[in-house]
């Protein structure tokens, strides 16, 4: 086994080195199995993962699931309070303990033998072994779980990396939105046949979207970039940030991102794995609607709608665009090598009522647009990485500079993986 | 070769050593692709499978097929009325010859070539060859065949384990049931995405019979063990023993499991892979039907219908529930290493008549829907076995034995192969 | 890697030396993946494609693509005319060019960035990079290509086989077809699940054709051997041939394949990876149709319609039949081990019109009929040569001595592969 292990892991680092800086990836990230099992230890089952929103459980026995690669994960509100996460099989058998993607549960009970565990994970009942089990090895493997601003995070691993920073920076600024006390009005699931890293290189660059994404376009200033700055677009992104500074300055909000092109993240000078920041939308959008017209009631502690958007952002597996009236978080992972099951939630203010606060179709299209158009071209580039065919190409310093960071982020988790124990 | 075959033994060993007694398997056992290898020439390609029923194939030329894993072979009963068994693959360019699952042939003769076989096996045209044939070499390649009480057992193994002992234990057992003389009412096939081991699992405890099969616990006393015998339910056991004795006194025939819970199968101390006993029924049922009321006419011998159960088991892939009035049998086979087919089988006495002597609404219920409750567990577990959190479990002394012994036995077949020729 | 390289070329040596001549493949060249990934380097991008049509490609800036098990590639016809053969694969971060299957581009535009190449793969536009690209590395990979008579080649080898002694052999052959003026009346794509090599096998032999081929053997003298020529069969081959000879005679061309049975391909002496031939057709079919009357206009330089059929057959992956008034060109190519896509190609003349000089249900069926006929059976071997009871058979040596050289010819292939570099 040893021997095994280390073979893979001498294999996985020769891959993860043959990247050069400022290009894409070798095809064999894509395509040899021995990468994706590298991955789900590396970065899957090592860092933090979002899961899901606090809003979702909020009363003692409420639950979600979550998949990822063959786990199958589950989160539940305890008596007191507190979330707890665990591997959602039996100790018994090994039997998935609950099949729904999420409700509500006294104790969780396992459906082939009756094993029953408390929502804190202990088990309460074990009817017919004898009293042949130990304590120690019934209760239900726990995974670590850290709950930011309504927000649901979880890890696999023994040792995860360090959440308080991440807590610092993230925290202030998503308190006005108020997601603790928001909810989920529609969530999509959208199974693509795409290794889980596209979704991410897609998602770090905003290079392709002046010809894929009509409508993102109109409301952001993702898609310009110091190189292509005009006068014109100058003097708007100025009014923009004038504008946002006069509406946002009673609140104690600041536009923290306020120039054109995104944000650095991941950012490789600190490797941290999580950021946010405001940013200004165009002239005209108060959110991203289609119009830019308000589309819900404002949320958490706003009071004005003119307060851009809020974007946070986690590796490996969640971004999130929060605007005045509505959020949407995107997060994804892997279903095997070759798919990615990623789940889109639009969130409104918790007491928003469909119908008269908000109309699905007004709020869904902005982002389930960009999505679907998203989720289209990373087929294609599926297709052409995994050709003989297909060698690794230049990246645009202006335009791809996240996505040189996250392709440079994950290379090197793949190299701290394999050399960790050579 | 002969170096990759001693690292797949040498894997496999490993892999198979790592369970213990008295707990559940190692994930490793169901992931691995080259435990999978192992098992199919160790268990699958060595043993005796059960295929199907004589009656099935009664007149000269009847035949039908039987799948296990890539392997198809076909049975067919000789004009002096043997049944052989063979690979339903020509000696040609290795054409499938027979995509059928059951019927009658004069000869077996392959679609694409025409080269023709006697239901001997033996090659008797071959139009176009020239002669240029070696009739060593061109005979259907044959597997074992044997007839058991109605029951057709194969081994494609070269020297398969004897089966005199089986036939020795089983045939006075079955031999008023009149299985030969049967026929097949209904045949049903369910393609699970599950070990097989798992089908093996769930079959060998009847721990989750009360939260699972409310129809099957009304019948049966297989759910109890001595650990949760009341006095009542003794009484009630008593009173079912003594009502047999009396009605199986004139015929011969004994009930050789009079206590709760099932009877130990496999044996891990005689390490047999066949067992056979007669089971109590629960008063007021005289078969295994919804209601406990006759579904058909008796079977074979029995005069009386109050013969509690027959039951037979084989392993790798049967095990067979026959009541006076109609007999079920289970067998399954591997497609691959996440896949399971598995056939249901209902028989009843031959001359009995749809319609008249019995209706299958009534015949099958009792079976059809334990064994949907139990396809729809195991998937459960495979979910869950295969997750990064399993670990093994352990197993239930009073309810879980004949689990134990099926784990003990199937680590001990791996380790068997492994290390015979290492 | 190189570590890998070897120890994959060992096993490869050691699967494609266990076959005997005269006998099928053993089960390994079918079932192993190493196989697999080896026959792609050694066969499908070491020899030359046929790839399409020149006459669906005739104007600048026509395209088609063409899939080849993970590789997509793309052809265009340049502003001056020529020909060129590109991965289908944008230079920057790999996405698929071109999703269609063929049409008409002033440039290629990748959809991601919009990334754009002229019709020679030179990159003409790549806004946003600024200049950050190097001429030499964005290029679009391109792949060699030949026309040859209105058939297109392709080659992903850095230095492919001779193409000029295959067009020297078949050009004046295929001269009087006038392809390069034929028009697809109809392509029909099938996706079949069985390895390449039984589509070869099942071509390479008419053994198969009395059982399963009714209309083709009414045409065709192929599946008559020398030790099954009558003397009544001998006569009508002698009438066809004379009948041919007059017809022929004028426009100087020649049946060369005068026989039963049929022509030698591949030619295990030459090693040739090309051949073409004209064969005779019975008495009463002037066409390869269901009842051997014409179903268009005749094709290129023909003025008689009795011209019997001109075959052409090129290694790996295609063959045609050209009567005097259409073609039908077969294609195919693997989509994985088990899979193989198939493309078949009804040509008429070019000027020929639909409903009026010709109809598909009459210009099809004889084709689509033998097509459909095959593949079945294909699937029917596929499911035996997987099976562990399959072991090589004999092949005839009056039927099956272009299998026979097509599976030597495969060999060969893959030892040269396997021995080049150890």
């Amino acid at each position: 086994m040893s021997n095994q292990s280390n073979a893979l892991k001498a294999e996985v680092l020769e891959h993860a080195s043959s990247r050069e800086e400022w290009w894409s990836l070798p095809r064999t990230l894509y395509s040899e199995p021995s990468v994706y099992e590298a991955e789900l230890e590396a970065i899957w089952r090592s860092g933090w993962l979002f899961v899901g929103h606090s809003c979702e459980v909020l009363a003692p026995g409420d639950f979600f699931t979550y998949e990822v690669g063959p786990d199958s994960l589950i989160f539940v509100r305890g008596d007191e309070g507190t979330l707890r996460g665990f591997h959602n099989v039996c100790r018994h058998r090994g039997t998935r303990l609950c099949r729904e993607a999420s409700g509500s549960v006294t104790e969780l009970q396992c459906p082939y033998h009756g094993w029953t565990y408390r929502r804190d994970g202990v088990l309460s009942a074990c009817k017919g072994m004898g009293g042949n089990v130990t304590p120690g090895e019934t209760q239900l493997q726990s995974v670590h779980v850290e709950e930011l601003g309504g927000l649901v995070f979880a890890s696999l691993a023994d040792s995860p990396p360090e959440f308080a920073p991440a807590a610092e920076l993230i925290a202030p600024q998503l308190a006005p939105q108020g997601l603790e006390r928001a909810k989920v009005a529609k969530a999509v699931t959208y199974d693509v046949p795409v290794n889980w890293k596209l979704i991410w290189e897609n998602n770090r660059e905003c290079y392709h979207c002046n010809q894929n994404h009509p409508q993102y376009i109109l409301a952001n200033f993702d898609h310009y970039n110091s190189d292509d700055t005009s006068e014109e677009l100058h003097a708007a992104l100025q009014a923009a940030q004038l504008r946002h500074d006069q509406a946002l300055r009673s609140a104690g909000i600041e536009v923290s991102h306020g120039e054109t092109g995104m944000a650095l993240f991941p950012d490789p000078e600190t490797g941290r794995w999580y950021s946010a920041d405001r940013t200004t939308l165009v002239e005209g959008y108060l959110t991203e609607s289609m119009d830019g017209a308000l589309v819900s009631t404002l949320m958490g502690a706003y009071t004005e709608p003119d307060v851009g958007t809020l974007r946070v952002r986690t590796m490996p597996n969640c971004w999130m665009h929060a605007s005045c009236d509505h959020a949407v978080s995107t997060s994804f992972a892997p279903i095997d090598k070759d798919h990615t099951r990623i789940i889109v939630r639009w969130l409104v203010a918790g007491d928003a009522v469909e119908g008269e606060d908000y109309e699905l179709e007004k709020v869904m299209p902005f982002w389930e647009l960009t999505s679907v158009q998203d989720w289209e071209l990373c087929r294609e580039v599926q297709r052409g990485v995994l050709s003989s065919g297909y060698r690794p190409g230049p990246l645009s310093r202006t335009k791809e500079y996240c996505l040189n960071a996250f392709l440079s982020w994950y290379c090197g988790a793949l190299k701290d993986w394999a050399g960790e124990s050579k």
